[in-house]
């Protein structure tokens, strides 16, 4: 482990140097109000007790000392507030840490990783790869599951919750051979994220196979955000354009009319790949200035042309009893077209944030700690 | 209503002249992939049925036609695709539409809007009133509902469907007279949004009271898009941080570690603001290039000092039966202190696209046809 060597400071600004020669800047109304005290965080929960306004405007240093057991003893002025900073906590903003649990792009040989339903519900060892999977390819499927009715929501109930919205808590997509309705056909669908259209996006779905007699078809699946990568890499404008324009997104029945703006593709603060949201079906006209929808269309298409083309698909016939769970945020899902038989899945909408919740749990104070 | 004058075209735009002078300019690739016949869009539920890659890469016109019914009759080249436009359709692009549930800023006078729970369960009317409300003013009280635990999702059911979280369906908030934990004290908190560390946050907070005996304890309520626009206003090189720089929050206990990034302030592509996070209790330390912290800080102390001297607060002391619905991603909560009594309010979320959905459709084919 790397310790302090030396620490120096100025007015506001203290310079840290650490064993393997980095050297790091703090500031001193960032330090004040980060302070690892008790009065300033709770020892029980680590949930911070004061606001940026109980600390002074313009906190300095007062004195600042490497203590011998390795922590830093840092007084400011004008409080006098004194405390001292373990140097793993100080480590953390010195230099990024690796998130175990990141997406990583699907590659060349990539296939759906696969768990028995008995092995996620009796050894937490296979629950934890279950859902590391889920996070980090942003698809695993479940093997084995009873093929009762409400399953799949027993299935979401295994690491988070249900997300229930218009459409139920779960959903039926079964196709018939007389199909009175088009979701109840046996034609193929293009891959899209589900409801586009509202926002919040539900971050996961999982669709649960009841039965399945049909001679074909077959659920594709494409890593959206390998796919928005390629665009990034081929045609950074294409990218920088589909990341940066809002479009609306709408879909209408009896019950409700919903809503909702955002771009296709959505990057975080460090630029990476957040979220996809494709579905010609719900995308609405898009309400752009004329001027920007001739290169708005050539990036749109391109995209398009990727989505239909992906460098790398799965495609998962799913038997009774098979459960996919997939990011909803980042995986297309279609299927391709079946001549006959009766296919009935069962589906429901989850959200991801309970899944990384809990693996974050189990690393607690290694690498996970990046906050 | 406007009618159409005037259409000339050439290659791929087309210039549309409307009764009161106003111009549209109409690209060629725009107007073909949102065709209104229906090989293009499902006559019956609105969804396109084509993907942008279905239809030729540059379509350009081949003919344009005013026809005497007002609709404007359009033939592509080179597929030879021809449709009817119509012009309340059209005219939807020419110039923006004032949404009538977008939000309001609380004004000097503001108090919260009040609704009996026998009125919005016995009148269509008043439920719509109270929906506008939340949607407009970002909340809403109702008063004399039922008093038996769990009624509090039963009002979320009236218009939606309750978020289920790490908290359970629903939350107690207790306050006793000798607390074992500071969160049942009977302390004062800072207004704050609930469950920034979230993603999704949840949209909707609901608070019943089912007993009230103490002697203070008022609910504060402030809004945040008035602090925020109130920022945007004074400073706005503090607003632009502050809507720019992404920070880290966080939660854990015994079961969950919940991380997420994202700004204080949140603006869509129209430069409104459509989140406001903020709580003291879990913004993580702020991860940003060292660089950056001096302005930073000082425009989180200044939206901090907002938020503590809002132009308008609202205060309400809840008592039995009242249950208070408001916008977690709009409006900020706290509490007083209060000096002794019990107090038992139960809490649950919900998301905020069931509303909007609903209200929509009772003015489907006016104004809120945006998309």
């Amino acid at each position: 482990m790397h310790h302090v060597t030396n620490i120096e400071a100025r007015d506001d600004w203290a310079t840290v140097t650490w064993s393997d020669g980095l050297t790091q800047s703090l500031y001193a109304p960032w330090l004040r109000d980060n302070a690892q005290d008790a009065e300033t965080v709770h020892p029980g929960n680590g949930q911070r007790l004061i606001d940026v306004s109980d600390i002074p405007a313009n906190p300095t240093f007062k004195s600042t000392e490497l203590a011998t057991d390795g922590t830093l003893a840092v007084t400011f002025e004008p409080d006098g507030h004194s405390c001292r900073y373990a140097p793993d906590w100080l480590r953390r903003f010195a230099e990024p840490v690796a998130d175990p649990f990141a997406p990583r792009l699907w590659h060349e040989s990539f296939t759906v990783p696969r768990f028995s339903y008995d092995a996620i519900t009796t050894s937490t060892d296979v629950e934890r790869q279950w859902l590391t999977a889920v996070a980090r390819d942003g698809i695993a499927l479940v093997t084995g599951a009873p093929t009762e009715p409400e399953t799949v929501c027993a299935i979401a109930e295994l690491f988070g919750f249900v997300r229930h919205t218009n459409y139920g808590r779960l959903f039926d997509v079964v196709s018939v051979e007389n199909p009175t309705n088009m979701a109840f056909s046996a034609a193929g669908l293009m891959v899209h994220t589900d409801n586009p259209y509202r926002d919040p996006v539900p971050g996961l779905q999982l669709l649960h196979c009841l039965e399945n007699e049909s001679d074909g078809g077959g659920s594709l699946f494409i890593d959206g955000f390998q796919a928005a990568e390629r665009l990034r890499h081929e045609d950074p404008t294409a990218f920088h354009i589909l990341a940066t324009t809002w479009l609306p997104f709408r879909f209408r029945d009896a019950n409700v009319d919903l809503q909702a703006r955002a771009p296709l593709i959505t990057v975080d603060d460090k630029d990476r790949v957040v979220t996809v949201r494709y579905n010609n079906r719900s995308i609405a006209p898009a309400d752009i200035p004329a001027s920007d929808l001739p290169d708005f269309y050539r990036a749109y298409r391109t995209f398009s042309g990727l989505l239909r083309n992906p460098e790398t698909e799965a495609v998962l016939r799913l038997t009774p009893g098979d459960c996919v769970v997939f990011d909803n945020m980042r995986v297309l899902h279609g299927r391709k077209s079946f001549a006959k038989g009766r296919r009935w899945l069962q589906g429901c909408y989850a959200d991801k944030d309970a899944i990384l919740g809990r693996l974050r749990l189990g690393i607690r104070d290694t690498a996970s700690l990046q906050l």
